[in-house]
């Protein structure tokens, strides 16, 4: 339910899906979706400035505004300009990349991003890996966050034949997905970063950052990078090792 | 929703109230209900059975089975005995006592004791303080745990128009609670430690567990001590004054 819970858990042997729903994770995805190169995500706002020199676009976010001098923030919509194609992405946001890294220092097995974006082409892979599944919400400042625990639970609904639950906590994501499925918009109308985004006047992300399947991506983290794996799902693990290999030896 | 995020409040300025559904803050609420004079809460078992020899009837469980030559376990039914009037108790619990003890260690402004036994009491004096207020769920080794999230809710949902929420866990817990309202058994059904006892067979201890307002009692942690507030609430602060010193000078 937050990155904060993440050392109670041994993640080494699980797929860690980082989820930040309001707006990284969506934003990822759309990013592939428009067929990003790939994207790097940086903790630090001057480490994620530093890689412009290196001919990435940077895109980077605090408290849900635009950083000074950024190529764009963290609204899907910017994903979405005719520069992204084959671009590399340097990205850094408030809670998303975070979580992000706090899975990659706890030594999880494979860390992707999911977001209703891609949900359906992501429970389908996950359904087909035979490991364990942690589903990590980048919450809003360790503070469990209403939009990102909906989605852990609309995964946990699709995965319940698939999957034995661990504790509660899947029980409790089930419970906010089903009393939120049928309106959303409407029901998250009380949640904290819901508001907070209203008041910045990003009503068409957070419509956006709600519709499903818009693309047919899975961003997985190699080394320091996320690459969609989709165009090689049917070895995505030598895929993996290419990609590896070329950046260590660089 | 678990004690391993209290860390991340300041608690310093907040009404602490601990939750333990099943059973500890129950049993609590009851043997305060059958007038024990006072509770000790420990968090080890042998820190527990030295308050033996100190005239101390002792309480204690471990994974929800009463430790070994312990005068009895965790259940609310042992707490009705003819011997808990006027007595005095030491008791050690798997998750109630640690999260007491976390809030302590925080620097709590006060911590109470809170269960389905004596909501409505508790929510009005709560009502009553004008202080903020930190509903602490102690969870299962750390895991969010349903029935305390539940009971969280209920209090959220009774205080609605006294407080103002902060972040999205009061709206989750309120979600959860509307969900299981009309019926807790049946949706307790799924969780984990619910079927935890069921296997032990304390079924009764379940349902007692989830009944309404059976005792009026506010457990108010003095010093080490835990003491019935209630008798006193015309100037509860000045009973623990004197209950304070009392113990400081002994």
């Amino acid at each position: 339910m937050t990155p904060a819970l993440i050392d109670h858990f041994d993640v080494s042997r699980s797929i860690v899906v980082v989820i930040d729903i309001l707006r990284a994770t969506t934003s990822i995805c759309v990013g592939f979706g428009n067929k990003a190169d790939h994207m790097v995500p940086v903790e630090e706002i001057e480490e994620c400035r530093a890689y412009k020199e290196k001919g990435y676009l940077i895109a980077g976010e605090r408290s849900g505004v635009q950083v000074e001098g950024f190529d764009f923030g963290n609204s899907p919509y910017s994903y979405m300009k005719p520069e992204i194609e084959g671009a590399k992405i340097a990205i850094t946001t408030t809670n998303g990349t975070r979580a992000l890294k706090a899975a990659q220092v706890r030594g999880a097995k494979e860390i992707v991003i999911g977001s209703f974006a891609n949900i359906s082409v992501l429970c389908d892979w996950l359904a087909a890996q035979n490991e364990h599944v942690c589903l990590l919400c980048s919450a809003w400042k360790n503070n469990e966050t209403m939009e990102d625990a909906i989605f852990a639970g609309a995964v946990a609904q699709k995965l319940r034949f698939n999957f034995r639950p661990y504790q509660d906590t899947n029980l409790i994501a089930r419970t906010l997905y089903k009393a939120a499925n049928t309106r959303k918009r409407y029901y998250l109308r009380n949640s904290s970063h819901f508001n907070r985004l209203m008041h910045l006047n990003l009503q068409e992300d957070v419509k956006y950052s709600l519709r499903r399947d818009t693309h047919s991506v899975i961003p997985l983290l190699i080394e320091d990078k996320l690459y969609d794996i989709v165009p090689h799902l049917n070895d995505w693990q030598a895929f993996k090792a290419s990609k590896a290999e070329k950046i260590e030896t660089k």
